[in-house]
């Protein structure tokens, strides 16, 4: 199986496979400026957390390529503002945030203008690598979670082009359907952008693992049937307590897991964890363009001028989550101890 | 408001409006034979319980104008016949069934082949006179129960467009907003078909009321966020303890209500009771094409001969079930007792 390269850093452009044309279309957006990559993330041709994070690390090498200067005081202030407006893309993953601060600090002390840039490159890929690296690891570690047998219920995409490469959840899947084999996968379509349809079911189609799709409010009813013997999804922000806000619609299926005692999993790296947040309460829930619920194309699904609400992201209160799949660790509850317990590993 | 009249009885034909095509074009399929009315119960051009219910006693009434005969045992057989392929229309709402054993039964004594017709036709008027009649009661009993302000969350399309005219979840909010000007509504885009963001949306928008829409699977957190004061949906079969088949996501939204105790109430006629089935379990559940879930005009969303599960609709427990609003009366918890009553009265 080819592997799916979601983004790709030729030292000078980082090559973005547009998420936005998939599946009908394998098309690249080369970005050669931080305004590029973080107009990207915004547009959602890179989405998916720990991927706008690998992004947004590039985004910062960059931005510092393309100062004319040999003050690097001038160029790390800056890179400050550029950093800013990169985190800016979006309010809501917090791997963004992360990444920036993580190559800004490693540049930080360095002497030269020649050196911050080189830092910042190798920050950024080394951020890219490790993150390949940590969905692998999940795999393993996920793997063990899952039945042998039955099916799986994903949302959105948590897939390879989530991520730096592999994928968080989807990354547990194949790790698991490498073992023995015999999994089935239910996708939920994911609206309004249909995460699930285009890109779940292109990655899962590509692994030939046998998958259905339907639509979101299909796969509670599916629970309530006995159809689905655990769900595992990505995060893109994990509070202390273990709260996790991820693609709008995960609080749903965690809940109606719950009631049927289906084992609700989160899938992912260290990075996604946000302990200045004591709770979900204060995790910032972005708000889309209505054009995303109304618009199919250039056709209208509702009547002209309708109001509609669009959030992206909701939050999974941290009582309805089995178990967080880390990198460095699966948490169960209490996850207020056991996260902090791994951040301090 | 000019009122919405879905169905159209010309002593002819039936006039359909054509629920495909709204909200862009107000087309009306002109039904002549009962095969048109099922062709159009199947291909959804006329749906919701009620509706369907009358369609299929004025295609009964339209199958016994179509039969050149002066025997009336010959015209009996015809009509059992043509009524089983009615019924077989759709299988989950039991309003179809309902109202074509009705018709029959109206007429299964008759002398002589006009006396058929003419009993068949009165039937039909009756029964979709008496569904109006029972939308505008229940109306007037369920917006009782409505809060005097804040925000109803309603599922599909359970209006005008789903019932003989006038609707049921949307005849009691409607109810409610004459009474006190203040309610606004949160509608569901209700996939694959989208009845709420085309149809839903479309009567509230006519009506006035402030409605917002949302993706199906961004309900869940806005009840848990609190923005919610209460769920009224339709029904297409509902069991002798109370068990509620309605569009599929309803059960979803019943699990979320009541972990969040936003109070679900369930708005459906008594034509709707099938008292003979003793739980949901043995109610049928229609799956439908996945080119529904697949295609988007000629557009595909996912990649090609991906397979798909749609079930069209889903059950909802009882026990997520405040109260069942019906033209009788208002059931509460336990159910099984109280619809019995209200049948038996």
């Amino acid at each position: 199986m080819p592997e799916i390269v979601p983004l790709e850093w030729t030292g000078e452009a980082l090559r973005i496979l547009d998420q936005t044309k998939l599946p009908q279309e394998q098309a690249v957006v080369v970005a050669r400026t931080y305004v590029d990559v973080a107009n990207a993330i915004k547009g959602m041709q890179v989405r998916g957390a720990p991927a706008i994070g690998v992004a947004g690390a590039y985004a910062m090498a960059l931005a510092a390529k393309a100062v004319a200067t040999s003050d690097v005081r001038r160029l790390q202030g800056y890179l400050a503002e550029a950093g800013q407006q990169v985190t800016a893309a979006r309010p809501t993953a917090v791997n963004l945030a992360w990444a920036v601060k993580r190559v800004l600090k490693a540049a930080a002390n360095a002497a030269s203008v020649g050196e911050v840039r080189q830092r910042l490159e190798g920050e950024a890929t080394a951020i890219h690598r490790e993150d390949i690296a940590a969905n692998r690891r999940m795999g393993v570690l996920g793997s063990e979670l899952l039945p042998k047998e039955g099916t799986v219920l994903t949302h959105c995409n948590a897939g390879a082009l989530a991520t730096g490469g592999y994928g968080t959840a989807l990354g547990v899947i194949r790790a698991a359907w490498e073992k023995h084999r015999n999994l089935r996968v239910l996708a939920t379509e994911t609206r309004p952008l249909l995460q699930g349809a285009r890109l779940t079911a292109w990655e899962l189609t590509q692994m030939g693992i046998p998958t259905h799709l339907v639509v979101d409010s299909a796969a509670g009813s599916l629970m309530a049937r006995g159809e689905v013997a655990c769900v595992v999804v990505g995060a893109d922000r994990i509070a202390a307590n273990g709260d996790t806000a991820n693609k709008i619609g995960t609080y749903t299926l965690a809940v109606v897991a719950h009631e049927n005692n289906v084992p609700f999993y989160v899938v992912a790296p260290t990075s996604t964890l946000d302990l200045s947040a004591a709770t979900g309460e204060s995790i910032p829930i972005e708000e889309r363009s209505p054009d995303e619920v109304l618009l199919w194309g250039a056709r209208m699904i509702a009547p002209k001028g309708m109001a509609v609400r669009n959030p992206a992201f909701d939050v999974t209160p941290a009582r309805y989550i089995s178990a967080i799949i880390t990198e460095r660790g699966v948490v169960r509850p209490p996850y207020g101890e056991g996260l902090q317990k791994l951040v301090a590993e």
